[in-house]
């Protein structure tokens, strides 16, 4: 007889770049997430929860005559029989989706249509350390307000959610640039070749590493960076490369001083000085509300998607410092990012419609709180307290105790492993993060009592008792069986605390 | 010069078989989802977040030899360049990831390990109407628990969801039935080809739409269906057949008459007296905990997924008759459906691991509310207040009055369209669902007071006044700037009730 050929068994593994997350992960980033929309909504924000799989022409950013189009993103051909199918691929982001969306249903939606949304995103990239290829976004955008209070709006909304996830007044500032006053630089300038206009563009992009003395000589001849190699520069003279420092560095004492830095910078240009006229608008705006600098401020540092915005662009930051992997002290840094861009929604209508939202980066956020060192108490008090199981034939007597502790709000399961091992249900406990273990045996349910274990103070114990303090078992209590859920309560309170 | 090659625009549509959900029905589902996370974490249950990307490999269910194994599922190559890639696939469900996820994590995890997850799944199958290629699940499973006190416990746990979610006590019924009193039967019958047990698994998938004297002509020669085509019966002798019948019709006036035709339909065979045990111990453990029969039912006749599972078998139906798409009455029928499995995490470590779990059907749940008009009234005074713009040099005063109507826990906007034409204002108040629009001209600020307008008592009236009552504009109300919140609020809380 032939041997039978077997089928290897499978690898349990998440493709590269994927992850799973557990417990506690899983349940903060929901609440964040949760606090978030609240904001959202209590600004007149609507849900939007569009499909996770999009036509590739829908997200578009793809050449027409590349065989697969997954640079990028995951894609797949759907098999229509005969004819060739439509490429479908993974929404890459939350805006793209929205522009279809919006252009699909329009004569159904209010214009202006204020909509947020949240849920994973895919990218087709080279998996790295702590870069994955999923991720959760969380936006805010509203499409067809051409009025800067609509940016205005988005930033002060966006401060609001940074306080409700619990980033303290004074650990962040949102950060407000325009691309409209660079734009007036350019034109200043007298930069009129579209080539010399990008690489000025990608030049400043690189103004957090390099500085202004950086951006100079990456504008004029190059520059030898911190590697040896030497950046050609984009060769403008040194005179004609000043507007573009002015900007960068116009920030003064305050928002007037700023903005008068900036129209000094642009003086000229019609387009500068609309750019401003913006920033002026919204700050007053903000500063109307209640927003003070100390947390909405004009900063004409802020580059990042200055390339890719049309209008203001805003950033926030949180401004305190950890600890890098190297031990080092560093800002923590971006958290949030969005801006106002027209031409999202042309490309299937054909007309420009005016948009502008933002972007949090909620597993940024939550890495944040994490390095803070917030967030951990309740993550340590999570697990459930578990009810052990001594004799396997009262089975429905343990199931009664946990439903008496859940009715009184106490989160509580009973132990269903093998029960003849007692070690092995007090390690369970231990590896659930459980605070209180009830023990019910023979003798226990004669007397008409349980014990019950604080294990959370055991473990205090365990850390730092003499043998004889040990012994004593001062974490473990008698109590007749009918106060254990109020002397549970006592314990969990006590633990809180 | 030749003609620029123009490129089309997208099409801005979803795939086929996918929607876009909006607004209330995106805010009621993550409601709902919430609501059941809580029950689910209350019981100890832990949540987890798997990757939606999983490779085909650990899936599972694909042939080998199949070039492009897309049958079900949406799948796709990894390009790594040289040589071929993995093979990655959307999950269809959370079932298979999560024995996955068990295999890949075991020595961390604890054991047994019980776990919840919610998120969208996605199928590859032919749309039709109201059948999408991408929903929601909501399960919990425990891994590595062999007593049926964990099945117990997911049923007692869903009778909960189903409460807490807003079905009424009475209005839902968990049916209870057991793969192994199935295989007693087959055993009594003396079946020993598989060809032939597998034909009467089919046969009795279809008791719930042929009955009983259906499955009796099928397990015999054969029946002419509603269609006029006759299928071919497995060709068992009457006798034979009775077994089947005993079992599926075995459901009694109450559980213990239940039990006993059970034991009677088995009698002979170890395995269906097993079943039977465990039928009863289940019975005997959520009515310690307080389910009576009228939640928790022991009914033979739940055959969906009898063939699947290895043991309990759980499905919750919702009892009370809707109007169907033709106005026919009929029970609306399955939103819950799960049982014991013992041969998934086998596929990775060889090992078999006992697990037994539920998945809610979140999105029949949500149809099943609806029908019944619970949560409309939610949705019709979810709009934001709207403040109008009268006057757009003072958009700094308008947001200031949204700000205070928020701080009061009011969901408010300022209108940030064009402002010109007023009419457009109040259509766009309409269009969200807007309880309130407040109004506040160069009039109105001399006079130090604003205008405001009950839209939901407003549109009462456009329905049933006469023209007198309606230039009365009872609806329309000044009251002074700073009682604008105390009046609104009012006005709220006369709408709601």
């Amino acid at each position: 007889m032939a041997k039978q050929k077997k089928t290897p068994r499978p690898k349990a593994q998440t493709p590269k770049g994927f992850r799973d997350y557990f417990g506690a992960e899983v349940t903060r980033r929901a609440a964040m997430l949760e606090a978030i929309a609240r904001i959202y909504h209590h600004y007149g924000f609507d849900a939007l929860d569009s499909s996770a799989v999009e036509t590739v022409e829908a997200l578009g950013k793809f050449l027409p005559d590349v065989e697969r189009p997954n640079a990028g993103v995951f894609a797949w051909q759907e098999d229509e029989g005969e004819k060739p199918g439509d490429w479908l691929a993974l929404r890459y982001d939350l805006t793209a989706p929205l522009a279809r969306v919006y252009a699909q249903h329009k004569e159904d939606l209010p214009t202006p249509y204020r909509r947020y949304a949240m849920g994973p995103v895919w990218r087709n990239e080279k998996p790295g350390p702590g870069r994955f290829r999923q991720f959760y976004q969380c936006d805010a955008d509203t499409i067809g307000a051409p009025s800067v209070a609509a940016d205005a709006e988005i930033c002060a909304m966006l401060a609001d959610c940074l306080e409700t996830v619990g980033i303290a007044r004074g650990d962040y500032v949102v950060r407000v640039n325009n691309r409209k006053v660079l734009n007036g630089v350019l034109e200043v300038m007298g930069l009129e070749d579209q080539g010399q206009r990008d690489a000025v563009l990608r030049t400043i992009d690189k103004f957090d590493k390099v500085g202004a003395e950086g951006v100079r000589q990456l504008l004029g001849k190059g520059r030898l960076d911190a590697s040896g190699a030497y950046i050609d520069g984009v060769g403008l003279g040194s005179a004609q490369a000043e507007p573009v420092i002015a900007f960068l560095t116009s920030k003064g004492a305050d928002t007037a001083a700023t903005l008068a830095n900036l129209r000094a910078a642009v003086a000229g240009s019609q387009t500068g000085a609309e750019g401003v006229d913006e920033l002026e608008e919204i700050a007053a705006l903000v500063a109307a509300q209640g927003y003070g600098a100390d947390r909405i401020e004009i900063d004409p540092s802020v580059v990042r998607g200055l390339g890719y915005y049309t209008g203001p662009v805003f950033e926030a930051e949180l401004t305190f410092e950890i600890l890098d992997e190297d031990g080092q002290k560093r800002q923590f840094g971006s958290v949030a990012g969005g801006g106002r861009y027209d031409d999202l929604v042309k490309r299937f209508t054909g007309q420009a419609v005016p948009a502008t939202g933002v972007s949090i980066g909620v597993d940024r956020l939550l890495a944040a709180l994490a390095a803070r060192g917030q967030g951990a108490a309740e993550a340590a008090a999570a697990g459930p307290v578990v009810v052990t199981v001594m004799d396997r034939a009262r089975m429905a007597d343990y199931q009664a105790m946990v439903g008496e502790l859940r009715a009184a709000g106490i989160r509580a399961e009973v132990y269903l492993g093998n029960p003849k091992n007692f070690g092995n249900q007090l390690k369970y406990a231990d590896k659930r993060g459980s605070p209180v273990a009830i023990i019910e045996g023979a003798d226990e349910q004669a007397a008409g009592v349980v014990q019950i274990k604080d294990l959370v103070l055991g473990a205090r114990i365990a850390e730092s008792a003499t043998l004889e303090e040990w012994k004593e078992r001062p974490s473990q209590f008698e109590v007749p069986r009918d106060q254990m859920v109020a002397k549970v309560r006592e314990i969990l309170a006590g633990s809180a605390s």
